[in-house]
């Protein structure tokens, strides 16, 4: 019969693998964060080029073009290094689900290129196309470093996707108002879908500022939000959001724009790669002293096995109990005094983990929500081929003329997608 | 380069090890419900003996010990015959603490059995060491069978854990009256704690009644809650609860009323080994939809393996491509369309795949709640040393006073016990 400290080192065990599934995954994080850095700069420069009826930024385009794909070289030799483990977890169908998109979103990026460099595609189009890759790249690395095995770590995490989250519409922001300052015009939807951008990434970041460690915030505050990048990025968004219709814009200001909103993107990409090396290094922290506990709990496990299989065999069958002095004498010498000490171990370890599970599923609360309300807009925008903006209105508008949250409006849209014609 | 319907299939497998672990995992809380059904007979024979001052019942108390110690030896082969995986998953480590917990719980039942033997225990403590070796019970089937796999099996699921926890309390309510009767009073601090198990059952039955199946909603109906059975507890139930401190309890009444909810009690135990049947019944037709599509994923793997690889060479690494006209013939002729029907695959997994997630995490949510709170009585009882009800009333308590949900201060609880004092 198998011990209840086999069961506790079989559990110890399994955290141990989990910490080290997530560690790995932060290298995975870190160049997918890459690029997603290199895809939004693409995305930008494309605008400019579109809306400059392909008389700016061609040779800027050209470079972009050669370093998203040597990020995307990077991703596919990190996915070709990992196996595939078949995992009786809900976890690994979803994340092999995402690597399956995303790759099928970057097989589609050199006909993508061909109508932006032809002019073939609107603006409009290939913004679009953008965004929708680089959410793919984002849902990859919810799903990749989506782990539950220490509080301190879901913090981490629901900073970090928030975070990331935050720069995209960011760079979708810079996208925005290149296309703007470029065409020299900002009509009224495209203010409108401007300011929601900058409402939706201030919200991201007010997540991120709760459940991030104070160094990091301290670091974004310092970098970005405070930077002259900054002021000169609000001033431009003032210049151009209060314009009136029918006032021009300096199409001058399109790459001053663009150069601040990159530099607080690269700032922003600093804090993103640390943040994600910050995340190892707990992972390491957290693995050491798991593995010590995991010693401790073996070493156990070896000196009591005698005595303990006694004592075992003792309480589950008194009628079978070897009945010699030396056993009767051996269980009751160490036989209560061992299964006392087992017994507080069991209750130690039953009440960390029950305390991690509570902080963890607060923790993940907002991960959920986040995750939920994303997949709803994707998929509203892929059925209804609308932009992400409109996409956030139309549940929001819903959920208001509901009088329900938006998650639950989202998972609405989630489940009964099915039912919808293709 | 490993292509997306690489990903697809292991995303499926995956899914199958899920429903494979789930399905394999009720053959265990079969055998678990029956162990937790016998306990809860012993429990109310145990306080018949305690409560007659041993007068009454000892033959019958003798055979139950027989009949929990044969479903104990089931338990034990159960669980001497699965393997122990380490897995990457919380899910594993909560399980195998969740093992190790009731192993050390069935180690203390000789001891209990001779304190009730000899009249050594009291009837409150006697009753508290059952509840809490049923409650490790239940926590196993919990964690065993907690699968999010699709949707319809978390639902019942969360009907059968929820029916399973108010079966528990029906039993927890046989042994009070029990006691109450053949004791032939019915105090006022244990006529508060019988009206909580009522109100308690009734509102796990309520839940169970929005997740069962309809088949197993009405059996319930015609097999426990409309029967004879439960006219005569219902009569019994308001003789003993509406009796003033210093009426006498006709102590006659006992063994009917032990009788009749006995004869309730067993046929719940019948919908609830049906309940875990049908379990095992949709895991199977889900296992079998899914190595269908499996199959499909496969073949079409294995037909497009070539093409395959050069059209995503093609869009990967146009430069390097294979300039026979052969292989450009092969692409244009297959590439794109054989492009656009993984793409469709892609979609379809992915919007199958994000809808299930939705319905899970919607059904979960009532899952989640009911643990937490579980959980967090489990804790105080132990900690404080109190009943089920008195963990339960201070949890209430402290929400009204705090204007909190129950949910969140048994988190708080849950996530703050490490810092009281052991």
């Amino acid at each position: 019969m198998k011990s209840p400290l086999c069961y506790l080192v079989a559990a110890r065990q399994s955290e141990i693998a989990e910490l080290e599934q997530l560690r790995s995954a932060c290298s995975l994080v870190t160049c997918v964060s890459e690029l997603i850095h290199e895809l939004q700069k693409e995305r930008g420069l494309s605008n400019l080029w579109l809306a400059s009826g392909g008389q700016q930024g061609a040779p800027a385009l050209a470079a972009q073009m050669r370093a998203v794909d040597d990020a995307i070289g990077m991703v596919r030799l990190a996915l070709d290094a990992q196996e595939l483990p078949v995992q009786p977890a809900r976890h690994a169908a979803l994340l092999y689900n995402a690597i399956a998109c995303l790759l099928q979103g970057l097989a589609s990026l050199p006909a993508l290129r061909s109508g932006i460099g032809s002019l073939a595609l609107t603006l409009q189009e290939s913004t679009a196309a953008f965004v929708r890759l680089i959410a793919a790249c984002l849902a990859l690395v919810f799903e990749a470093a989506d782990s539950a095995c220490d509080p301190d770590v879901s913090r981490l995490l629901v900073a970090l996707f928030h975070f990331m989250q935050g720069k995209e519409l960011a760079g979708q922001e810079r996208a925005t108002g290149a296309a703007a300052f470029a065409s020299g015009v900002n009509d009224e939807q495209r203010r409108r879908h401007w300011l929601h951008l900058i409402d939706s990434q201030e919200q991201c970041f007010q997540v991120f500022t709760e459940f991030a460690p104070a160094a990091m915030h301290e670091l974004w505050l310092g970098r970005c939000e405070q930077g002259p990048d900054m002021s000169a990025i609000e001033r431009l968004r003032r210049v151009a959001c209060t314009a009136q219709a029918d006032d021009g814009l300096d199409a001058g200001l399109g790459e001053r724009w663009f150069a601040a909103c990159s530099l607080r993107l690269d700032a922003m990409h600093e804090v993103e790669v640390l943040m994600a090396r910050e995340l190892a290094l707990l992972c390491a922290g957290r693995l050491e002293l798991a593995q010590t506990a995991l010693q401790a709990l073996q070493d156990r496990e070896h000196a009591t096995e005698e005595t303990e299989g006694l004592a075992f065999f003792a309480v589950d069958a008194p009628d079978s109990l070897p009945r010699t002095t030396a056993a009767y004498a051996s269980c009751a010498a160490f036989g209560p005094q061992l299964e006392r000490s087992i017994r507080s171990l069991v209750q130690e370890q039953s009440q960390r983990l029950l305390a991690m599970q509570a902080e963890i599923d607060r923790a993940r609360t907002a991960l959920v929500e986040r995750k939920t309300i994303e997949r709803a807009k994707g998929m509203l925008m892929h059925l209804r081929q609308i932009s992400e903006s409109d996409a956030h209105k139309l549940l929001r508008q819903t959920a208001m003329n509901q009088n329900r949250r938006l998650l639950d409006v989202a998972q609405a849209v989630l489940s009964t997608v099915e039912l919808l014609p293709p």
